[in-house]
This record gives structure tokens, C-alpha cells and sequence, in this order.
């Protein structure tokens, strides 16, 4: 298997729109054992899995995080989830795009590296993910699950916070690249 | 120019031993470049970049990051840097290895995905230099710089904080993988 890395980072995008097709298991553990191979602070590899391949259960952990998210605006009119709130307050909004994989990356609360080994993670599993074809979305609206059966269903204990819920699944299309804006160096000295 | 993913995927490898030569400006710029297609919380773009090519002045940063290290040491026995010790209370040690190459990436101390913006533009800006021939190194030791002249003269003001101080150059050996533990799945829900 071969793929052109300079090509993968032009056509690494944000997928938010898939194909029915399914995501077999076995590519999805290539593809997080690949995230393994990020480095991370100290050689820790703080970084930790949930996978879920299966529909009727991303729609729940949707469900849950979007009514968790539609309280928060309510309670928080400045939340950071405002420029989300018309989709989040339609009950038919699923927050993971109806994608057939899910792939939660979570780590342990008392790491001081808990957020960069795991973006560290997400970044080599959404250009493993790529390579072979596939499509993700880190969806930071994923993260709001805090009732109790649904954290133990999917296994995450109390010591551990969601860092990335990542989706993944056949791409109906790779969007076009969004703006970026030319790099910012605020000096350069040489 | 063309690289295989997977084969960087496992020939990246954090680099602390670096040839004499230098790398040219306009390389280290492509590189920058290339880090700012990577994906950010509601495509902000929130990192900056400071870069510094330049030995004497990564010299400098290096011993203003290395006394004040040991001034944590001896505060805090407990100290994260502990393990680094040994080579930290060495007057000699240059914490960026000699490295010829310095790109920090930070970001505004307000953004709410500042750690895992910038260790997500460091990702790509790391297999960005492994598809070019270049080493890295994510050098946390490296982010010690409170000296107000020095704060000033790298373009550091009050409002962004160092995420990812990172060294650049052409190796001199690309290491072995470090060991990686299995993946840690907590549940697979399929």
C-alpha cells in the first residue's frame, strides 16, 4: 500500500458526508495501531480507544451530546457551541453526520500531556485513515456524554476525559480545501 | 517531490543528533507552510510561529530554558523535568541539542483549543520535514523563556503561550522506533 504524503495533505479534509458502506473492524485497529506510532510527551503514549462500530449506538452517544449541548445554551448564552445551535436544537441533528465508525480518542484526566499526546494521536489516525481512503471529522460536539450508563456502556471511567471523537467512514465526496490563511510568524531571525 | 506515508509514518522519528549543515530559510518556510493545512477547532488557525535560524540565538534560549529548569529542580524535587536532571545541572547541556533550527509554535493564552492547534500544525509540520529529509525534535525543555529581553526579541508577547518548541536539521542518524505498547481499546462496540 503506498500513498503520496504530499498529496494527503491537500486532500486530508473534514469529511462530514458519507457513504452508506461500512467500515470493517480490522481497518479500523490498522488504523489506530498507525495513531500509535505519534509521539507523545515523554514516550507516555497517555492515549487511550473506544471503538464504535455500530450505528444504532453513535446515534444514542449523538443524541446524548446534543441535548447535553442544547442545555448548555440554554443555561450559557455565550457557550461555545453558538454557532452550532440551529442544527443542535433540530432533535433530528446527529452531531457524528451519520457515520458508520467512531473512534473516541481519551486519555487520563492527571496527564499534563492529556491534550497534546491525544491531538498528537488524531493527527496520525486522520492521515492513516486518509491514505487508505477513508474519510474523518474530529467532532469536538461529540464530547458531552456524562450519563452514567452511556459512559459505562462505551467504558470510560471516571480518571479519563474525551479528548477526540473522531468519525470515519467512506467519503461521498472530498470537500475543497476551506481558506487558510498565510502563516503568521510573529519574527524570524537567522 | 514525493514521500510514502507509511513509510514516514515509521521513519519519523524524533531526531537529537543533527548534522553541521544548516537548513535554508525557504525550507523551513514550505514546512510552516505545510503545518498550516492542518485542522484546527472551527478552522481558527489559532497557531503562530516564531523561527529561529540562527545557532547563537537558539544558544541563548536554550541556557535561559536550561537555568530556569533548574531553578524548578530546585524548588520542586517533584518537578516533571526530575527525570531530565543529570543532563539539566550540566552548564554544557544544550536542551535543542544543536540543533541549527528553531521553530516555536504558540498561540493566544485565550483560545480554548490552543494546545491541541498547535500540537496539530506541529504534527504535520514534523512529517512535513520527514518527507523532506529534515529531523525533528518536540523539545518541551525548550519552552522555559521568561527573560522579558529575550520574551521581546523572539516576538513573544503577554497574550500567547509556547505550545510546541521545535527543533530542526539534517540528521545524522535516524534512530530506532522506540518501543510503543499495544493500542489501549477500552471497549469495541460493533
Amino acid at each position: 500500500m503506498t500513498a503520496d504524503f504530499f498529496d494527503l495533505l491537500k486532500t486530508r479534509r473534514a469529511v462530514r458526508n458519507y457513504q452508506d458502506k461500512d467500515v470493517s473492524l480490522d481497518l479500523l485497529m490498522e488504523i489506530i495501531q498507525d495513531a500509535c506510532l505519534a509521539p507523545s510527551g515523554g514516550n507516555r503514549q497517555t492515549w487511550r480507544f473506544i471503538v464504535i462500530n455500530d450505528r444504532d449506538t453513535i446515534g444514542r452517544l449523538s443524541e446524548e451530546s446534543r441535548t447535553n449541548l442544547v442545555a448548555e445554551l440554554d443555561n450559557n448564552p455565550a457557550s461555545t457551541a453558538k454557532r452550532y445551535e440551529a442544527a443542535l436544537r433540530n432533535p433530528k441533528f446527529n452531531v457524528f453526520y451519520n457515520a458508520p465508525s467512531l473512534v473516541i480518542i481519551c486519555g487520563d484526566k492527571g496527564s499534563q500531556s492529556l491534550e497534546v499526546d491525544c491531538a498528537l494521536a488524531a493527527s496520525y489516525l486522520m492521515f492513516s485513515a486518509a491514505a487508505r481512503g477513508l474519510g474523518t471529522c474530529w467532532v469536538d460536539l461529540g464530547a458531552r456524554i456524562y450519563d452514567p450508563k452511556l459512559l459505562e456502556e462505551i467504558g470510560l471511567t471516571d480518571d479519563l476525559a474525551i479528548v477526540a471523537p473522531i468519525i470515519i467512514g467512506y467519503p461521498k465526496a472530498i470537500p475543497a480545501i476551506p481558506p487558510r490563511n498565510e502563516p503568521v510568524i510573529l519574527k524570524t531571525i537567522s
